[in-house]
């Protein structure tokens, strides 16, 4: 099981300064939407030159252009990018073959995916190497989380790792590792604490007792 | 109707040169999802602040966060937010509210919803702008195009106005006003042709003699 850091409310060197507190307990940055939105690919690049040693995934969410958006993303140096579930196949399977090409990796995010169980068995046999259920921001705000989705897509996925990403706090890990998760996705849940690396810590001990 | 010019493959030095080109026949700039992903909001403020007397439209496709994505648009300048009809309702409320705030508008792209017809009622409720089909890249290459989802939401929306968008060219766009939209999007349609602003400007007489 791995544990992924989602910087999203950061700037460059914001995001920097905070991988350097971080690194030793997380095995993948992620680049955030709002990151991307705000600045870019350059941020990817940025994260990946400051720590060539960590995974960086570009959380790109990305609903069109398959190919061309992951080329320009592991052009960029990112590992992992992220596609939508919410997507039609050809972009996903457009963003597939093109990270093959370039050794890279596909997660796709469930996020507002409305008949998850029919559309994960779907994307699975696409050949994704990440099914990542998430509870978005605005949805967390209603009170929704994703635990329960996790079930669902752990017992129709058969090939591909699957994630878990969405308001996951070190009170509620516990949970999200008994449902286990290929990978953990953690935001706030790190990034809201004033001791960071403590919190990471906590998390990555808790993680590696499976 | 007004006629939109969607950037996609540019940087923003080649942004700015094309909308030098074309800017007497356009009524509004978008500065498509790809830009954003590469430069980031970097993108929009440096159109807008050489084009202020344009609309500038951030093809942001937001699925989360919608407040803070507005928010972070409208800092950059961007006049038109685009939103994802595939995401939930809070996220469109919440960037609808925003975009209220600070006198900016909300365009839904219906990119990959399936049940067009009530979504679009449902978004049309929420007091979005406008309601845009689209045939995304991935789906032009499969040869769909977004005619006839245009007259379904044409048949359906009372309150927004409505675009349509994907591999609309000068051949095509007869067929396109017939179905009378209140905004025609043009990405490759003016972008590929080496007479840009000849070809904006044939666009332009063709929606203004409707």
């Amino acid at each position: 099981m791995k544990l992924q850091l989602a910087l999203d409310l950061v700037n460059i060197p914001e995001a920097i300064a905070v991988v350097e507190e971080v690194q030793s307990y997380i095995d993948i940055v992620e680049i955030g939407t709002p990151v991307v939105i705000n600045e870019g690919l350059h941020a990817v690049k940025a994260i990946k030159d400051a720590f060539p040693s960590l995974q960086v995934l570009a959380d790109l969410k990305i609903m069109d252009a398959g190919a061309y958006e992951v080329m320009k993303a592991s052009e960029a140096g990112a590992d992992i990018i992220t596609v939508l579930g919410a997507t039609d196949d050809s972009t996903i399977k457009g963003a597939v073959e093109e990270a093959r090409k370039n050794g890279k990796q596909i997660l796709v995010d469930m996020i507002n995916v409305k008949n998850l169980e029919q559309r994960a068995r779907e994307i699975d046999a696409l050949g994704v190497d990440y099914i990542c259920v998430h509870t978005g921001y605005d949805l967390q705000a209603a009170g929704e989380n994703s635990f329960e989705q996790l079930r669902v897509i752990k017992s129709v996925v058969t090939r591909a790792k699957t994630a878990v990403a969405g308001g996951i706090k070190l009170a509620t890990l516990p949970e999200v590792i008994a449902a286990s998760p290929d990978l953990v996705i953690v935001g706030g849940g790190i990034t809201g604490h004033a001791n960071k690396a403590g919190a990471a810590a906590e998390m990555k001990q808790l993680i590696a007792a499976r």
